[in-house]
């Protein structure tokens, strides 16, 4: 398929006259500008911008444009990447262990047009939800984990992401915590579902510490995966309300309503080329 | 005092080039874009944007910008206006009639230094409020009103609004219907507060209404006020939930909640210059 | 199954002592209150109790208990019922087209243990989801209608739900406008959900409508069918902001999120016997 | 004024009969119940009831009614108060720095009679707020305090609260850590609002803490102060959405517009006794 669009994530020091030649540079080429954001941090004197055009009346060939970008990329010192549609679909992992609801929640948004990606595969430590991939002709790869053979599996995962090409990898309820060599393996490329509102309630069950903490509200935060726990840079969060009439049963099928919600939105923000990371926070140039 | 920063507002036909020639326009005069947002409407095939830039280095003096721009703008066909921050605080006439909940927010945001303008005047049919006026040192103008002399106080209205120069006329819950020739007078000029989320309860008592339809959830909207009423262009509106619970005093004191904080986030986008109407709606350049 | 718990619903005109003297003919059969709500309509003078309780040390079998209510509910010339848990679970028929989300969020409820009843059928009028149903074993009835054939159809609709025995009529997004004769059918059993925060809205294409009128905030509202569409007492309603960067396409996707958690919330409401139709309006029980 | 409403606040062990015995404690004396609310803690069997009732042709005289509850209260072993309406109403001590939104509110809100109190007077270790306190003819009470002063200036503090026998210290955004002996003479009766959702972002600075960390979402939560620093019981929460583009004045600003809410509603949920504090938890019985 022939790229219609391109879009290119930008960040370099502030400095005067970057929008004006970033967008000449596209005019003079004969792109439309279909959307362009741009954010200054003014306290860091940096500069982040999101820009989508429309290669129509290019005058470039989209396999030539990032050769044609890079003189004025150097010129800024930017730290940038074009990413064309069409070219190719984002290959994504879906890493499940024994909950299904925001696997499900994916596969849906998938089918109904929502996000553009391809699921190429399934891993999971448990068989629980095989029948799930089967029925959406998914292929399922059963890989246990436990303390001693974690590394040789982390392995098998690896090989397993390289083989399908994978681009993304979404962490839906993965009860496992992924190695420092694992996440560094994937930058900005491991998408995590933290069931609170972060940081309150870092590691295990926060919805048991919620409960016992007496808050009236919880919440649900991804995030890009790093090797501090529960500390990568946050994409979304989403909360909702609740009382003592709560259950800890309650709290966690509250939960799984923004779990779902919150994970689906951050991968379609990826998906759409909408986040820049920069230090421990994200740029989310939202719709 | 001297405009450090200038805040272009435009619309015009979606056409290449208009990004990169404003944004040079901008460049090569030494202005520094603090923050550029622009919106396509793909239906209509217009384009909206809104530019804001420092003056610090600007090559031109702030009050030759108009003239300079003039000729890019005729380009375009574009309907544009240039601010300039500092060269004089917009003057705001607050409506008032016996409900204090969103004048005092206003009061108070604008003494918080959260909004940016001058109180040059409250008007009210009233005379309940005179005090709150008298503690924060602005005239307070009691111009009653009834079928009788409406047309007539009306007219003593817009003489005072003259005399105080006044840039925007806010309502907050006046208690009045403003003529069509009031409303024609200040186009875009006018922000009210309907206490429902519009389109729902239009009209009297929304409140009223809402408790005999049983809703789970009330609103209030701020929107331009027109010759059709409740039916101007929305600027903001928020919600919060309600059940069997409630009486109608319960709603109307969660209203008020409401109420005051649409209004003042309508005004402050206003006074920031965040707003572009095109035909019966908004587009809010939000922060 | 054994029932371990009754729930009583009822409503009457308020007068002294009818919590103490059904809180007292809980308490001298043995019967522990787990929970108890209550509400006194003031205006209307009515009286609306929903209370729970364990038949663990019930000094009469389950069996008897209507019966033996009888004689307190006369005196209080009272609207009531009494469920039964685990008598049997209650049969609910989802009506669907061609939108599969809320009937997908339905269907993975009830296998989460969220809600608690049974599915035996799912009727049609479009074969698209088919495969959706044969996934979850459930029988799939195709059932076209069209103008001229629509009583017919709605007929052979009414002898399916009544052979499989329907306590409860599910619209999931059905987009036929059932009949009055069919409303009348199953009063207070049918739960709809229209993708707008009614009583804005009313009627086909609502998110058109609200990108029309330029909304800020669109809405979902479940409700009961009646025969005024779109008019029924309203259960659940929930709102996400929107802006002018929305397209249609996009309040549409942001719509379904809405749709199907305010409609399966609704559900289990019924379910868990926490609702109490009062005229045009609900009072529901939530927990 | 003769009190027209009683409130009983009890917990004790889950038993059976709890309900029905005090509901026919009130019946049998010709109270009618207007609202009643309870709930079981199934972990801690633990039961909690508030119930309101009218006195209107109450056999006993209001003052005989602590007396009169008191043997079936033992009974139950039950922790427990009675409030009598219109006796003599909460007597409130607002405290202070230099932010006037909170104290503002509390204000208005009572003279628009959302809540129903006597403000009394109010302390402050900075003299800023003082003309909105002389506006409100409340006597105002300068108390600087310094490290070196701090046990003797809170010396002061508490006589001033006993001097005018304060039932309820609020604390709107004061800005000093009272001590343990301070906390421990008012148990329960000490309002304080943090700006963050607890438990993120204990202590300083937290809208820094919430930007540093990068959250979308920042909060506020109004609890029972209590010796260990924004650990006591979480009476209300509620959050607002940020993104990238807020300075940490927007957050300020947006964080405000909670504060103010989220202690506005604590103060009338506790001047209403909604509240039971087991351990450090609250039961909220919201309207």
């Amino acid at each position: 398929m022939i790229p219609t669009k391109a879009i290119l994530l930008l960040s370099c020091t502030d400095t005067l006259g970057v929008v004006s030649r970033i967008s000449h540079f596209i005019f003079e080429r004969g792109g439309n500008i279909i959307d362009l954001d741009q954010h200054v941090d003014q306290e860091e004197h940096r500069f982040f911008m999101r820009v989508e055009w429309s290669l129509e009346s290019f005058s470039i060939p989209a396999s030539d444009l990032h050769e044609a970008f890079t003189p004025l990329a150097k010129e800024f010192k930017a730290d940038w990447k074009i990413e064309l549609n069409g070219k190719k679909k984002t290959k994504v992992a879906i890493f499940v262990s024994k909950y299904s609801h925001c696997m499900i929640d994916l596969l849906w948004r998938k089918e109904a047009g929502e996000i553009d990606c391809e699921f190429p595969v399934i891993i999971s430590n448990h068989p629980d939800l095989e029948h799930i991939a089967k029925n959406h002709q998914i292929p399922f790869e059963l890989i246990p984990v436990n303390k001693e053979n974690k590394a040789e599996q982390e392995k098998k995962e690896v090989e397993l992401l390289k083989k399908h090409k994978i681009d993304l990898v979404v962490l839906a309820r993965y009860m496992q915590i992924l190695s420092e060599s694992f996440t560094a393996e994937f930058p900005n490329q491991i998408i995590n579902i933290h069931h609170s509102f972060l940081p309150a309630f870092i590691g295990g069950n926060p919805y048991k510490q919620a409960q016992d903490r007496g808050v009236k509200i919880i919440g649900a935060t991804s995030h890009y995966a790093t090797k501090d726990l529960d500390e990568g840079p946050i994409i979304q969060q989403d909360v909702t309300g609740v009382s003592h009439r709560d259950s800890l049963n309650d709290l966690v099928c509250k939960g799984r309503d923004l779990e779902r919600i919150v994970l689906s939105r951050a991968v379609k923000l990826h998906l759409e080329h909408r986040i820049l990371v920069y230090g421990k926070k994200t740029i989310v140039f939202e719709k």
